[in-house]
């Protein structure tokens, strides 16, 4: 048996290698790909997602899998022999469950919607749209027929990015945090403005490109395993555990952009990056879930990189990088308009104490889609009673509103959860580790951090994949993933700079 | 008997699209990967070949062959068809020939070699690299043996890099150019040494780069299908017809290094960009042979980038880009200093007029090696004795000498010979030029370059591989490769410069 273990374990490196050499082309694609590349690109892309599927659902492998099963059963169920094989067999039934007509009618629709959705939101117009993303929500509803029986028919979208998670975890736990974020927003709301309004200055490009390797540098990242690069949308990505790569984005008049966003890629990096080696070319060498992985780049953006702390260290530097700038600007003000919040109408853009209601939003549409009990073409309709209901606020157009995020024309209904999971489980692990490192936020205020990267390396990062997200939450704070924490942190946050 | 056809072509263009992913990855490689991600860029780079093997040759491919071989004899033999079918036939007995373990052994002796053969030029010392280099004479030999019988043992080897080449028409080339190129250079060695001091001065390296840009767009290369980076040594590369990215080396006080390499490596890639769109992801987009690819790059490198008519036009340029450094340099002191012929040591440094010589003493070597007639202890000496009659100069150790290219412990042999070919190619080609368009210089100096590009383009680039090298040079120039231009070339251009 071990023989087909080894079997299983060098046809999964294969099929790694070739996701990671993928990868490799999706980097240089949003990178330095000159545009005269992109047919032959996608010609190669498709060869290569080809290769990965066909030997993914190979009948060799389906027999190997046959007669591995049952031997992880007589295994420690927490070894990795044992998790290989459970993975294994599950991405295999992902794959081999759904007929390959389908897959490739999925691929063809959206395609299409994509282009169809630029355009629609180019011209604010959702009835551009519209058409296709009935096709998508169709065809995602006999997706999950494919995984029947199911408690929901909505959990096995959620499971492609959250294993194990249900449905119905996701909406007690939105349920509860639902209305003591409004009622946190509504008290905010009440109070005077922050002025941010020298955030907005002349930032030199160059300068703000430093100031951020200089931050990923103290925060633990590898540029040995690693580099950073521009690209029009921030992203981080990964050609094996030793080569971990960050985008950014600078915009001269937006100075939390680079910074934040070179903050959150670093902490998906540190992430990946510290996946034990032993597991690398497996099935274990990746994340736990999408939340887990926000829950890092989350972490380092708002609890490290918003936090007092972390500014009286790095505060003083900033200005000598922008004296023009920040020179008059005391601690407490840049302090107080970084973490300035104000309902607003793009997801991507908005603060911590809103953030999660915009998710919200999009998890009951998505689910109400799903069960058939909101139409397509009622959607705009839906999302604007909503965003008054949640935020106090109507967009003005489609643009700013149903039509403003891509993941629905690429058929990715189920992914947005995983950010507002990812921002609970942030604090709930950062209540844990200011148990375990008690002087955390003097370490953090000395620019040192070398013991909190331990810490997430030892609990979470080297642990990759073996764990589902729920059970490694668990186990490294005692409880699932849990709302209260994430409502505490908000609260105390915002009264003492709201003052209320 | 279609369908097979289509069925091979599929085939090909999956196996093309994944070696167009491996230069990707290689590209990567060499300019961007962190130093950690060698090892695992080193396993998927593995798995690539591995795949790549076994498809090119599987059974499968070898039946397909058998039937469609006799069917080509029925096609017109100049037909796209007919063509693709024999360079895929060769493709599949280049690789089926050699027993796999052969393959296997080569790629490990051939790994430790490389390793030997940095530490003994690095010391000096050609015995840690000695036994490393028997081995591969050994396989090599071995390599010849799987493809007789042959004219020359020889013959199979530089098959490999020139398809249709034999030993004997290139030793017959070879004899030819000898005496006149040593003859050229006594006469030039007798004469007073030019200057070219200035060039050594320090150059900024941004507008270094920024002047090579600029004479590139002006050759006609389309940075909508490629890119320029930084490497440590300049290369073409191309991941289909619409990518074809270029790398360059700065040296600041060395002004001819990046000027003249970035040239070089246009001319490489005008050749990719300008295959025929209809042959990509077959095998006959790729070039005819390293020799008609080296034609290209010295052409623009040297019969356009070496001469006066292009720095009257250009020199004016440099000069404002260095008025420090040049605006007290005469074009005339200018276009002898970067033309000073003097003969010297190291090959990748050598002036047109000694290069060849730098080349015909490595293929006689290489030849004697394969032969049996000189044993691999005895080529330093071997290599100092030629030097010495060729180019009149010992050199002082072997780091300098016989252990100056990375070829040989690559296992390369068989490849020297396309770089001097590819210098008498261009000047075939030049001569051929000047009489379709007369006017050409006159074009040059006004930095015109569009009717020589679309002279290279209708008569070499478009053919992709389809023709063998002899065969292409023949059909356009009427005869096939001929050291006369060449001798005619340098002996007009040096008599000039050194007056004699």
């Amino acid at each position: 048996m071990q023989e087909k273990l080894n079997l299983l374990k060098e046809k999964m490196a294969t099929i790694w290698d070739l996701s990671m050499i993928g990868a490799l082309m999706g980097w240089d694609q949003q990178t330095y790909m000159p545009p005269k590349g992109a047919e032959e690109r996608g010609e190669q892309m498709a060869t290569l997602s080809r290769l990965v599927h066909e030997m993914a659902t190979s009948d060799e492998m389906g027999k190997l899998l046959d007669e591995l099963v049952p031997y992880a059963q007589t295994l420690d169920p927490d070894s990795d022999d044992a998790r290989l094989i459970k993975l294994a067999k599950r991405e295999y039934d992902k794959q081999t469950r759904v007929p390959a007509e389908k897959v490739a009618e999925y691929a063809r629709v959206t395609t299409m919607a994509q282009g169809a959705w630029v355009q629609a939101r180019s011209e604010s117009n959702f009835g551009l749209f519209q058409p296709h993303l009935e096709r998508i929500v169709e065809l995602r509803r006999e997706y999950a027929s494919y995984f029947a029986p199911y408690d929901h028919v909505y959990d096995p979208l959620l499971d492609d990015f959250e294993p194990g998670l249900k449905t119905a975890e996701v909406q007690q736990i939105f349920a509860r945090l639902r209305p003591q974020q409004v009622e946190l927003i509504q008290a905010i709301a009440s109070r005077p403005q922050v002025d941010d309004s020298f955030l907005h200055l002349k930032y030199d490009d160059k300068k703000q490109w430093d100031f951020g390797v200089e931050v990923a540098t103290r925060f633990g990242y590898d540029w040995q395993a690693g580099r950073q690069d521009r690209s029009a949308h921030p992203f981080t990505t990964s050609f094996g555990i030793r080569d971990v790569r960050i985008t950014t984005r600078v915009i001269e008049d937006q100075l939390p952009s680079a910074l934040f966003g070179t903050m959150h890629e670093t902490g998906h990096a540190l992430y990946q990056q510290g996946i034990d080696w032993k597991y690398r070319r497996s099935v274990l060498g990746g994340a736990a879930s999408l939340a887990v992985h926000e829950s890092q780049s989350r972490m380092w953006e708002n609890l490290v990189g918003r936090s007092r702390a972390f500014w009286r260290f790095f505060y003083p530097r900033l200005q000598e990088y922008f004296p023009q700038q920040l020179g008059n600007v005391s601690l407490e003000a840049f302090y107080k308009a970084i973490n300035k919040v104000e309902p607003s109408f793009i997801r991507v853009e908005a603060d911590e104490a809103t953030y999660n209601l915009h998710i919200m939003l999009r998890l009951e549409l998505e689910i109400a889609l799903m069960e058939g009990s909101l139409e397509v073409k009622h959607l705009p309709e839906a999302w604007n009673t909503r965003m008054k209901e949640y935020l106090g606020i109507i967009p003005p157009n489609d643009s700013l509103g149903v039509l403003q995020d891509i993941h629905w024309s690429g058929g990715m209904i189920g992914y947005f959860p995983t950010y507002a999971l990812g921002n609970l489980i942030s604090v709930q692990l950062w209540e844990k580790i200011q148990q375990d490192i008690p002087n955390l936020e003097e370490q953090i205020e000395r620019g040192e951090f070398s013991a909190l990267l331990g810490w997430l390396r030892e609990k979470i990062h080297r642990h990759g994949s073996k764990y589902e997200p729920q059970e490694l939450v668990e186990k490294v704070t005692g409880s699932k993933i849990d709302p209260q924490p994430y409502i505490r942190y908000l609260n105390t946050k915002y009264r003492d700079i709201y003052g209320f």
